[in-house]
């Protein structure tokens, strides 16, 4: 309730027509809360969102696609401009603007295109279902397919809604930060509560894909909560964080399995699953080692049950675990092939294995019988695509 | 002086006649060090390898290719069996011989086909030259390329001669061992010695080479010093063993090199240097962190002067510096381009770049100004090869 989207050409996309800036809007003031990339060299969106949010309000984001604003001398202004340039056209303060850029580093962005497209940008502003795809789209730079979701819950006996929309296909290995992922809920959060449960809810969704192990410079998450549903404000710890914390993970969920999905040239999606291990820390840095993996990736490309690498890949990671106590399985909608058990192959039809290993969804499931400990991590295969895209990813 | 070596075909390798079999025998004792993978899932071999090496003596190396020796159940009886038979033929007690192994892992190897052949590995042993070259190409894997190299120096006034053979194509990302290289010379130098000069020099040579970002479970980098050449024997730091590991870092430094070359799927050699850095640790992490993303090889792959991509890896990478003070140039045999200065992009000509990054070999050159620490890492492009050859490495 209380926001629209929306998304037009400005010109920064090399494509004609392809839209490449997004605008999202609350009717009135929203807690906000953000997290921001881990990469050093950080884009210069960064670091003026950062400063709109520190107050912990906002009212819109703007966003482009086509430049990443990073590593550019005059970037921060170029950032401020974007802000100013979409507070003119709402008629609200520059400093309730957040703002993100995805695309090539290293390039000027002309702000004058931005300015120029502002107020067809605020015209095409719409509620529900059509301002956000046109929004969702804007925001896609090698992405095949639009990532967006909302859905309903219950606090404090009020329907609120969520919803997500994100942008992610290539330099995903997100640490902390994500791609460009923005929320929005009608619920009543509070600023501190809000980081609170975005915290939690990246460690679990957006940290644990992995696309090529590069972090980019431009990976933000930013989640603005209006209100408007009008529950009783979730403004500490306890069972209404919890329900809030749920929803924003079933979103989160999602927009990260579809951007592993959607990675740069896939032509599958994996998801690692281990189980069983001492602690989550454990678990979560070992599902996501065998989906980092190139020459996993390249395996599951080929459809070659070649469970050694997934071995290899967990033995190589930062953490502590009895290999020999670990067992391995594929499966898919085709059925399930155990491969490894004791830290050991055990005998198994290539055939059966060539069957689940051809389809779109391959899941890899690892126990390690000696703990609690479970986390799933989510990518996709190593294609000829990929390098493809990559060669020549400026021009 | 005083080692020979050969090379046959036991069978192991799915290719008919591929020699799949190396021994590598000192007429006398030597002094040996090794280095091991730290995968935590090591290879059978490592572990008795270590055992035989434990008292600082070895005779001879038996290594195979086709099969890892890893994640089989019966792996370690398999590898102090190849022992015994190498010991056997050449009338030595199992203990001075150390063991390697690579191929795939998790599939049991034959034992008795090492068995049988070990009367003609023996008989296969040449001195010099031809000897090196049939061990160098039998433990090739999807290795296209042989990799050896001889030198000769002087310690306490005698001509020592110092050589060495490895392998590595895929799955190379060595930390603190590495893939397969073994190294005999006629110096004399204690094991405590050998062992410290092969600590030193691995850490500025194999631990710089990243092919995949994958640590295999076989890597293992043994150097057996027979003091054949009569120099009064290295046992104390000082500037004998300075020379001498100033001779070992030579023949591995080279080694090395050749290896990301001759990655798997490679067109390209990359050698990243990091300098004035602020440590020696900074400037590691740094050029190893440029040379291991897969965006940037697949950008050198496509010749695209995609230097965000070099940023982008610096500011991931665990360590601290100033980024807004980094430049980066390519350079090749074609000449030299700057592309960022001060941390932002500097005007460059495409085409120039393009003439840069259409060679065989390129430079990448980070200058950090900020201290006095340097690092040179090597790595190879990203290529739809790579993509082949493991997509379907088992069959």
């Amino acid at each position: 309730l209380g926001f629209s989207a929306g998304g037009v050409h400005c010109g920064l996309a090399k494509q004609p027509d392809k839209k490449d800036l997004a605008l999202i809007v609350s009717e009135v003031p929203c807690a906000a809360a953000a997290i921001y990339t881990r990469n050093k060299v950080k884009a210069s969106p960064l670091a003026v969102t950062k400063a709109h949010l520190a107050d912990g309000t906002a009212r819109a984001v703007i966003c482009n696609s086509g430049n990443a604003n990073a590593c550019s001398a005059d970037g921060e202004a170029v950032a401020r401009g974007m802000c100013r340039a979409a507070a003119q056209a709402l008629g609200i303060s520059p400093r309730d603007v957040a703002v993100g850029s995805t695309g090539v580093i290293g390039q000027p962005l002309p702000l004058e295109k931005v300015a120029a497209a502002a107020p067809a940008l605020k015209a095409a502003l719409e509620d529900g279902w059509g301002g956000s795809d046109a929004a969702a789209r804007a925001i896609m730079t090698t992405d095949l397919s639009k990532k967006e979701l909302a859905i309903s819950f219950v606090l404090g006996g009020k329907t609120c809604r969520l919803g997500g929309i994100a942008k992610g296909s290539g330099m995903i290995h997100p640490n902390m930060g994500t791609m460009l992922a923005f929320l929005t809920t009608d619920a009543a959060v509070s600023a501190p509560m809000l980081q609170k449960a975005l915290r939690d809810v990246t460690e679990d969704t957006f940290n644990m894909v992995s696309v090529d192990g590069d972090t980019s410079t431009n990976d933000m998450c930013v989640v603005l909560a209006n209100g408007l549903a009008g529950n009783p404000i979730v403004d500490a710890e306890g069972p209404a964080l919890e329900d809030f914390t749920g929803a924003l993970r079933a979103v989160c969920t999602h927009l990260a399995r579809e951007m592993a999905r959607d990675g740069e040239g896939a032509t599958k999606l994996l998801t690692c699953t281990v189980e069983g291990a001492p602690d989550t820390r454990t678990a979560r840095v070992l599902s996501k080692s065998v989906i980092c993996s190139n020459l996993f990736k390249a395996a599951m490309f080929g459809a070659d049950a070649n469970w050694g690498r997934v071995l290899c890949a967990l033995g190589y990671a930062d953490a502590d675990f009895d290999i020999s106590r670990t067992g391995v399985c594929f499966a898919s909608a085709a059925g399930s092939v155990e491969v490894c058990k004791d830290g050991a192959g055990v005998p198994f039809s290539e055939e059966q294995a060539k069957r689940v290993l051809g389809e779109k969804e391959i899941d890899i499931r690892v126990s390690l019988c000696q703990g609690g400990g479970s986390a799933t991590a989510w990518g996709c295969d190593l294609t000829y695509d990929y390098v493809k895209i990559n060669g020549d990813y400026r021009s």
